[in-house]
């Protein structure tokens, strides 16, 4: 990682990128606005999320996908919230899958680029688990952040549920970190309607998916009430 | 549901019972002290999972299911927090299987019975899903609370992680309902490792297992800083 610029992050002097996507229009949320920017300790979401890709020491060019819809909205929390952290923003697609791709062809070409993948709504990710998938990624091609599940899982097979291995069973979170070569040929094949995430999209390309330990903090915000669940994983004081 | 006797619940006068398993010595904890004991609200965590069981309309018979290295300690927590809840204590088996095999035997054979079997450290169960699943597996033999996931899943099948269809993938929750007699059928075909819960013990006994819809809020307290958490759901103002 002794290539990484120390100037301030542009796609011209580093070959670590973030692409956050937040193109949603946040439908699922019973607020009114689009759960990215609801309030976290006082904070849009979306500003806690950029900062821990700011904040690490992979120090990535960050490319946010917003749907256009928000970009006055965003730009004007930004003033309000005097958030300066830079990052270029760009439109949104239909779905997750197309704004990745937005953000993907933003990026020239670099053999040496590496390229994180994130959910605008996962404001709580470590910092030093987003440094842990641009190395990993960097040497093993990549490094999805994922971790075991709590609860028994059991999947629906020709209508009857069945009970999985609990210890083969992993939950997968963001940052999905790629070389950037790979992750473009992967979004060159076109959209599948069973695309969650990007490793599904790498996985039908046929590349090998590599899983990286994460937390349990790092939820998702995917109801209101999330909001209080992250301040509280947030404001927890360094348990005994 | 008309057969429920309105009076205190005795295993005499109802068809409802309620195993809650807390055999675990919680070893998994960075606190102390067992995590079914620590204090959520200021009230041990196995009290809001009782209080739910008996709040319900239901009105199971409780029987709890301890280490015996805890009755004593659990009794003098109930002295401290006026803890009045009636319940039957008994002791715990070397994993939950034995633990929920030992609850088994002591509910006297019922063509007319239905048992709940719910994890100690889940407190934050809603009464009207305890209902709801005492309802159900009284007419379809049994009801397993479950969420669909929130993230993406992957398996590992033959050291490589494959992405399963997140539609069909199912978070599995307590109570786990059954009519009693078909329970304890399949608690007599003996212990596998391989068990996590009781719908996988009925599974493997040949049974087909029913999911009912439970919520994200039923969380399962495993590590201390779940406390935080839970007291955040707990306070949550209703969203507006």
């Amino acid at each position: 990682m002794s290539s990484l610029s120390t100037t301030h992050h542009s796609p011209l002097t580093t070959h670590n990128h973030a692409i956050i996507v937040a193109g949603g229009s946040g439908t699922r949320m019973g607020a009114t606005i689009p759960k990215q920017f609801l309030l976290l300790n006082g904070k849009p979401v979306l500003m806690h999320t950029i900062e821990a890709f700011h904040n690490c020491k992979a120090q990535p060019h960050i490319i946010l996908v917003l749907n256009t819809d928000f970009h006055t909205y965003w730009q004007q929390l930004c003033a309000d919230h005097n958030f300066t952290v830079p990052h270029q923003l760009i439109k949104g697609g239909e779905t997750r899958f197309h704004s990745v791709k937005n953000g993907l062809d933003r990026i020239p070409d670099d053999i040496n680029a590496v390229v994180a993948v994130q959910d605008a709504v996962r404001p709580l990710t470590d910092k030093e688990i987003i440094d842990r998938s641009f190395t990993y990624a960097l040497e093993h091609d990549n490094a999805i952040v994922a971790v075991k599940s709590r609860d028994s899982i059991r999947q629906v097979q020709n209508g009857r549920s069945v009970s999985l291995l609990r210890d083969d069973i992993y939950l997968i979170q963001t940052p999905q970190t790629f070389r950037l070569s790979q992750l473009k040929k992967a979004y060159e094949h076109g959209y599948d309607a069973k695309f969650t995430d990007d490793a599904s999209v790498a996985e039908q390309s046929g590349m090998a998916i590599n899983l990286i330990e994460g937390n349990y903090k790092n939820i998702k915000i995917t109801f209101p009430e999330d909001i209080a669940i992250a301040e509280a994983i947030l404001n927890k004081k360094p348990s005994a």
